[in-house]
């Protein structure tokens, strides 16, 4: 009974039109956990960091019941960092610096108290990478999901392919979703997504919110309107760890309950960008992420009584 | 008791990635008064069109329950006419032809059993005609809405302001309330425009959706995801028609009743974009509505009771 998440814990230097960083933590696994770390407790991480990592950050993870014992810890080593520029609209980055480091020849490996997962959450990382991660696992969990980017697309279609056949769930954004699919019209490329494997598929759109669909369903969660998105880095991972976080609180991965966990995957995606880096995801209390949850609600309830 | 509509009631020829037309029926109040006709029955259009207009399209407002006295037809004058082609994403468009001909010189005149009209919808038209209809009323309006775009914003905009400024209720997109308020963030673009007049702001996403606005609060509708968009000429004048005919339909302009006006406007606009022109305007039936509606309603619902 646990949830193990997969993906980069890293640093990152973000610089956005309200202002830039030194150094900071970043990575898929680092705002996963945080974000699914506010519903559930039994979550464990595989990844890879340098001697140079952060062990405060490393010490909040464990404060919030993340288990490191599958993060591999590179003596002499650095960790992976990427530096990126966001233009003024935040919906395009350049990336000006990315150093692989320890990500170069990471070797993942499932420590046997990860065995029989219920829930896996494979992070945006090198497809080849989360197939031997998949690999390892000697039990199927209930539920996969997996984060991917357009960078894999252009690069190992074929392995991601591989493993996007494998899953129950995939979260892209919305040009990724054209992109893989051939197919302009979203609902169009939903439907022929569907048939790569996953039976549920959510596409992001950013500021636009999301489209949950299955073969026979479409819901849409909105994004919450922010008088400023301060720095959208880890918005996607935000989204997907208070997304699996919720799913395994309530043990129920129906497409009803999946509705709800969207929800709270963009509650906790609207606190990351709101500060750089994984500043505000640290430190929020229930109430914090309830009263968010509220401003959802409030914000697409009306009631339509059709005769 | 009645609610009126200015705009302009024209001849588009409309080129999309989907096919080409030759002349047809188009204009703001087309849309408009179609669109609000499958919610209230007294609606009156001021307009004008040339001797060249579809005698075919004026009998179907009139079977609509639409007035056509205000309509002002130029003998040995041709009508407004537009051309324009969509690029392949269908969200830019390019003018390809524009001719004026009876707009040039028209002279909006409100007949007076038009007076004491409870609802004005300004469809998008030249400010200074605008003005020229609001100062012919000898009753304010109980609500009056405005559609404009960006086009008179950058000709006219001290006209435009003065309009704004008479007005409850502005629809614009997103991009347009961007340019107005010189704010990119949407949130704080509402805060600015609510200063400048209307009480209510729209904004419109296309394919995203539209936010409404007053100062305290705000609701999103999203919109429906289609398997394509034919032709999107059409879908601002169809959602405001939408909107503003449920609102009158029902006698209540509180911000719970906008809620679901919009949901009504976005539901008129989906049918618009499924074929050319007004096409799919015409004919429609109470139970396509309702079925169209709650399509919205499944899209968004969810339930999430917090403790």
């Amino acid at each position: 009974m646990s949830l193990l998440v997969i993906g980069t814990v890293a640093f990152d230097a973000i610089e956005t039109p309200f202002g830039k960083t030194d150094k900071i933590v970043g990575g898929a696994a680092s705002y996963i956990s945080l974000a699914a770390s506010y519903f559930y407790n039994h979550i464990n991480i595989v990844s890879v960091v340098g001697e140079d990592f952060s062990q405060d950050f490393l010490s909040i993870l464990k404060k919030q019941g993340v288990n490191l014992d599958g993060l591999q810890i590179k003596k002499g080593e650095k960790s992976f960092f990427w530096a990126g520029k966001y233009h003024n609209d935040l919906n395009n980055r350049d990336t000006l610096d990315t150093q692989l480091n320890v990500l170069a020849d990471f070797d993942p490996v499932v420590p046997a108290s990860y065995q029989n997962c219920e829930f896996l959450m494979l992070g945006n990382l090198m497809p080849s990478l989360q197939l031997k991660v998949l690999a390892q696992l000697k039990t199927r969990p209930k539920l996969i999901v997996l984060d991917t980017m357009n960078f894999w697309m252009d690069i190992a279609m074929d392995d991601l392919k591989q493993v996007i056949a494998k899953i129950d769930v995939l979260t892209i954004n919305d040009s990724e979703a054209r992109q893989l699919s051939g197919e302009y019209s979203l609902v169009k490329a939903a439907q022929k997504i569907l048939k790569m494997g996953p039976k549920t598929l959510i596409i992001k759109k950013g500021e636009h919110g999301a489209l949950l669909f299955n073969k026979d369903e479409v819901f849409f969660a909105p994004a919450l309107p922010l008088e400023d998105v301060f720095d959208p880095t880890g918005a996607g991972d935000s989204f997907a760890g208070g997304f699996i976080g919720y799913l395994a609180k309530t043990h129920d991965i129906s497409f009803e309950n999946m509705k709800r966990a969207i929800i709270y995957g963009s509650a906790m995606a609207s606190f990351t960008v709101e500060k750089f880096g994984t500043e505000r995801l640290i430190g929020l209390s229930k109430a914090d992420v309830e009263e968010r949850v509220q401003e959802f609600v409030d914000l697409v309830q009306f009631d339509i009584a059709l005769v």
